[in-house]
């Protein structure tokens, strides 16, 4: 397996876009002044710094697909559509804005069926064929007019190139554009998958916790294909937590059209796991990747758990770890507390024995004990301080009650959390 | 019932103090730097800014005692100490220090054995019956000599309005002292119950999270002070989060000398619901100070949730919404974000219709509707803005699906909990 350029358009037959709709300054408009608006917006990407908020995906014909949604009781509109849409496990298009996350509005459903519709009718595909994700703000209605204008105008600069353009118009306050693709063989031919990602804030394990659109030119069958995503997300974006907030609206759509010509994968073919494993690999990096770039982070936060009694348990102790608010904040100072690692290894409810607990911490500076049988031991403040103004921090957590590993992605606390989350909605 | 002043000296029979002892100081001293150092202090309390660090609080008589701990399964060691002394339903004293937890130490147990010994000692009474309790940095040796040198000195100093030296020698990030207390009446005698407390950082749901120490002149027996004390606290303490990390080190204490010369309760007695009413005011005033000096905390938060299902149903919804990062970031900044709420409301596991969901944001400067079943409502946002800076602010969520009610208190997130929390062990 490599990696390679592309995102979600590297896998033959799919081609993608971005643009910016003017999606929040519609927002602000009254429907005079927004109609004014879009008449004269040209396609300011690149020009005017305007961030694009429209993104379209879609395959060149049919393809077999699957999602994961946030298991919050509140659900944003375009979720429902989703579900519907994929009972027949079969998709072919992606449509999707940021900047409204058209979610606890009276009339978000018929918006969101609206989107599918205009991106049927701009692509001469069925309506049911196209899926469709917002993200941004909950609760205020989705300006419709300048995602109908957009609709046809970016379905003009579907490019088989355009994966960067589509990751970008996704983004909310992401720093970075997620952007990835995996080749790899099987069954004798060249496979690739790709992947496209927003995260950021309000983002937490249990459920996919983002958006993410991934494809791939594998001829995969519907039901092979969702099982490969579930065991993909388990151990990536269900790993994952910024700030333990569950969204309403996480996303993780992935779509597969079969160009590789490899024989179709069913789960139980010999070939099955080797698919898996390349998309939990990426899926894995695409979660790094949003941990990373969590709201307000100065550091990627890793916590890798070793004999645990069970999965269960070693998920429990390294999403416990990643997710404590006092050890995020010693992250962000640098500051080798280990005292806190322990305090959340006994309330995250893991069967564990603290008198036995080792806890290191480890970056590309090197690794330093800190922690042996439950207790402190000596170590050199100044190494450790060393070690911890790396930009990847791994805190590792030896339980010694049996074989279980996990790891989980985190990042962490920082003013810059706090300023972006104080005033996100005005 | 009225409020009174005088904490946990305003019961009869009881006497409490607190001193500078230097635990601090004398961990960054060799073990002959550190005697020096003993050997000079006075007690600086007042005359050197030396915030005290070592509380005792001692009644006349022996008491009937209850204690409420930490779940956590990592534990401060004196709560080990606490555990065997109450074992007997009796104790005469308590012990505390701040600067450092005593916990995650191989030799905590034998120091925090020896803090016992030595209280006993000075006040001449039976070491079973010494409560010991320590908060501070985790996992980092107690220096045991300035605390033996201070026992002696602070058991001179007790006295019957010791109660605020010793709410102070508690504490450790807070910024104000919490000392209170009720009096009341109870089968024709005049009782009283008092209390001190520290909280802070380190606080979420699940047991008492903090250090509380209760004092009550009312005569009741054992099993039902214990019984009494878990009723107060499932409605206050347990109710309370700063920042969902659940303590090693939380303590709850009760004491009862009986002065007051009531006929003993029982849980059976029927005045003994007058006494867990006025035990459960007292406790959530308490709770609602320590979520307002949460670190860094510019607003104190409170969820008022009505129409649940069940109480259990009720209590989850207030709970996660306090606990949520990104409501504490909105109500930081002002911002009537309910988007945040209702997420919340979705993600928490209570069984609740999402679509029946009305939320009001409230303060002194008045309520305003925001929410109504499950979609947003037009609103002034200048009228939320100038009630969401007031300095105590309560949703109200109303679930429309029962009748149960819960109120859970925490307060908002800001630059200064990450500050406090970035660097707080060097």
């Amino acid at each position: 397996m490599k990696w390679i350029d592309g995102g979600v358009t590297a896998p033959q037959g799919f081609r993608a876009a971005g643009v910016y709709a003017g999606i929040h300054a519609c927002s602000q408009l009254s429907e005079k002044e927004s109609a004014a608006f879009i008449q004269n917006l040209r396609d300011c990407y690149g020009k005017q710094g305007h961030k694009n908020d429209l993104a379209l995906l879609c395959a060149d014909v049919p393809c077999t697909a699957a999602g994961i949604f946030t298991s919050n009781l509140v659900k944003g509109a375009p979720i429902a559509v989703c579900k519907e849409h994929l009972k027949n496990g079969w998709a072919q298009a992606v449509v999707a804005n940021s900047a409204n996350a058209n979610t606890c509005n009276a009339d978000g459903l018929q918006k969101a069926e609206a989107m599918a519709e205009a991106a049927a009718a701009a692509l001469h595909i069925p309506e049911e064929d196209v899926l469709v994700a917002s993200t941004g703000v909950i609760g205020q209605p989705l300006p419709l007019p300048p995602i109908l204008a957009g609709i046809p105008r970016i379905a003009e600069r579907l490019s088989a190139d355009g994966s960067l353009e589509a990751a970008t118009a996704i983004m909310t306050t992401d720093r970075v554009p997620k952007n990835m693709a995996v080749e790899f063989s099987l069954g004798g031919k060249t496979v690739r998958i790709g992947g496209i990602s927003k995260g950021s804030g309000m983002i937490h394990p249990n459920m996919c916790t983002m958006l993410c659109f991934l494809t791939t030119d594998a001829a995969v069958s519907a039901a092979a294909l969702d099982k490969a995503l579930r065991l993909a997300a388990k151990d990536s974006f269900n790993m994952l937590s910024v700030d333990e907030d569950m969204s309403t609206n996480d996303t993780c759509l992935l779509l597969a059209d079969g160009a590789a010509g490899n024989e179709e994968l069913t789960s139980d073919s010999p070939d099955f796991p080797v698919f898996v494993t390349a998309l939990r690999k990426l899926c894995i990096q695409l979660a790094r990747a949003m941990a990373k770039d969590g709201e307000g982070a100065k550091h990627l936060l890793v916590c890798e758990v070793a004999g645990a009694v069970s999965d269960a348990d070693a998920r429990k102790v390294a999403k416990a770890i990643v997710c404590s608010s006092l050890v995020k904040a010693a992250i962000f100072g640098a500051d080798a507390n280990w005292g806190r690692v322990l305090c959340a290894v006994g309330y995250c409810g893991a069967n564990v024995d603290v008198h036995k607990v080792d806890v290191d911490f480890s970056s590309p500076a090197g690794t330093i004990p800190v922690c042996r049988s439950g207790a402190g031991v000596p170590f050199d403040e100044d190494r450790a301080k060393e070690i911890l103004l790396q930009d990847e921090i791994t805190v590792m957590v030896t339980l010694h009650d049996g074989t279980a590993t996990a790891t989980a992605y985190g990042c962490d606390l920082t003013y810059d959390y706090v300023k972006i989350n104080g005033d996100y909605r005005t």
